[in-house]
């Protein structure tokens, strides 16, 4: 089998790597040998090895076929959908990595590829390295998928496990991060939580079969979080987490991306620095968890490669994923629920006046209240918050 | 679709249960509906649901050809293999949560289920609820599976929790655990590993997709396991669990379960209670993690429903698992490197005599003296040991 790479990056020249590293263990698991004939960029690469498969015009993947499977790893909405779109509809299979291309046109590639009998996967695009997109479609089909809550951003993980192990600041793990290649330059879409959203966002339209759109899913990042909120979390005996969360309320999801101070004894407290944990509750299976790389070069090359190897096996054979168009309306924000943890300034007299039952957590900073309050809706919280001056208010896990 | 269900006990009550309460979401899954035909059982059940569909001769559901996937939840290799075999050799596949039956026939069980142009299929028999089986199988195909470790029993798990959260002795948590449900009245096989160690020999032989015999594999349980051990653990920031592991060595495997001492930092260390989890390092992927409920009526149905979904989807279609009757020699156990802590009531000179060089724990028992030492190998470290009066010894994980 002859495949090709989009996009000679981190993850495209993993990808390259994976097949040279494990060359008679893949062929051995695809049951024939994998090849690259091309690799897809704008730019040279003179001396790599692979230099002489480097191609600048999609069209000659597009035109030959000798090439059966595609791997898309250039990030990005487009020009990959575009590229993608005509691979799918030339025949050819495409396994990508790509999250930004997989929330905003997932269900449509898939049923581009089951229109043209081939198929579109993407384990990479969720948890790196860590299989569940796979086993969600294909493990966890006796159940009723209740909730899935993840660690899906290692670059904000590695930040706040930094950030709770050396009491350091914000500004300065930022620093860190960026200094050991975990953060990019503008770390915008690790520290809002906008990449985290994404892929919550496709793993809640794995588990109910139908489209939801990120851009509805509230999300908050970790930029908010201090040393104060850490030693609170501590007294606590909790520790601060950015979860993505999808739970199934009636016939919808009640989705989220935000801190949250988790119990220590709950699995994803264990998931510290890089990994990822994703947390999945079915109705008979109960609560598991997979835990993994979530990134990195060779980690999410090896899910790209899993992939591909899939494929090659299902040559001229759809695998069906329940993931339609057809759009999911998820609960409005304002009407999920939450517990939350509350630093103010205001009084305990104005904040029992403001929110009614609370309970007080001792304070560890000069003229703060703390208090956990709820569950409550997010707009009854925001409503009785007006009342009180808050310095920082932490979803409870 | 109709299905059998054969032995008609927690597992197969289970399977009966979750078809039921999942039933639409199950359908959509398989393509199809399906129900129960068959339930055979030696007993009968009176009042039961059921009761109707409860017959005692296999042959019926042999003959039935509108019977094609058959449940066998009876546990034990006979008469289960003969009935197993039976309905692979009459065309019908076959879902096992039986690890006894998988352990000592599964590649024998594959090769019929190839040669008849149907599946066998046992995501349940290893973690219970947990998809372990099927992502070595589809999802890790792109690495080199170097090691996996678990916590494959959750009997022994929950007494190692007890033990360690409560302080309390091996004889009071047993007893503690037959009472909650959790421990057989015979109790032999998870207290003493064969347990775990059917498992990991299955494990191994779905990575190196040869026959690993678990006679063949060095097995310990946990009743040599003290409060004084737990206190010494605690004082070296670890924690007691039974593991079962397999470790590429060469072209060969490395096996064993006994109880560790795991740094804290270990993912497998939040690992509690009746929880499984199973550790596998992959040399591309890196350290990964399934963690969730190994045991237990639902969870496990949920795995067994799972493959009957698989099945369904795959009529007429062998799925290929990659396990032949060639047999792996596993890595003599002699040969096998660990390092250990010891304690003693030698002094620390015969200690320092017969071991070269050992890192001294401070002692918490009178009269006795512990140390650390090692990686080295079984073989050096009896032979070693034969020269101190050695009161207990855990390997270091």
């Amino acid at each position: 089998m002859k495949i090709a790479v989009m996009g000679y990056g981190t993850i495209g020249s993993g990808v390259v790597d994976v097949l040279k590293i494990n060359h008679d263990k893949i062929a051995k698991a695809a049951g024939e040998e994998v090849s690259v004939k091309y690799i897809l960029d704008l730019r040279d690469f003179p001396g790599d090895p692979m230099e002489k498969c480097v191609i600048h015009d999609y069209q000659t993947i597009v035109n030959d076929p000798e090439v059966g499977v595609v791997v898309e790893t250039m990030g990005g909405v487009e020009p990959a959908y575009t590229f993608v779109k005509a691979m799918l509809e030339a025949g050819k299979q495409v396994a990508t990595s790509n999250k930004n291309l997989v929330a905003a046109k997932g269900a449509e590639l898939i049923r581009i590829a089951r229109e043209h009998g081939v198929n579109f996967q993407f384990e990479a695009s969720v948890g790196g390295g860590i299989p569940i997109i796979r086993p969600l479609n294909k493990c966890l089909t006796a159940d009723e998928i209740e909730e899935i809550t993840g660690i899906l951003n290692g670059t904000t993980n590695y930040m706040l496990t930094k950030m709770t192990d050396e009491g350091a600041d914000f500004d300065a793990v930022l620093k860190d991060a960026q200094n050991k290649g975990y953060a990019e330059k503008d770390p915008t879409a690790d520290i809002e939580g906008h990449d985290p959203c994404r892929k919550i966002a496709i793993l809640t339209s794995m588990v109910c079969g139908k489209q939801v759109d990120f851009e509805e899913i509230h999300c908050e990042g970790i930029t908010k979080i201090t040393p104060e909120d850490i030693a609170y979390a501590k007294a606590m005996n909790r520790t601060i987490k950015l979860l993505a969360s999808s739970k199934k309320v009636g016939n919808s999801y009640s989705c989220m991306v935000a801190p949250y101070l988790l119990p220590a004894e709950h699995p994803l407290c264990g998931v510290n620095g890089v990994f990822n944990g994703i947390f999945v509750h079915g109705n008979v299976l109960g609560d598991a968890m997979f835990y993994g790389s979530g990134a990195g070069k060779l980690p999410t090359a090896s899910a790209v490669v899993a992939d591909v190897v899939d494929m090659v096996k299902h040559t001229n054979r759809h695998i069906v994923i329940d993931w339609s168009e057809e759009k999911m309306q998820i609960v409005d924000y304002k009407d999920s629920r939450n517990a939350f943890f509350v630093r103010t300034t205001s009084d305990l007299a104005d904040a029992k006046r403001a929110f009614g039952s609370i309970e007080e957590v001792p304070s560890l900073v000069d003229g703060e209240v703390a208090f956990t309050v709820g569950p409550l809706s997010e707009e009854d919280f925001a409503a009785a918050a007006e009342h009180i001056h808050v310095v920082n208010r932490i979803r409870l896990g």
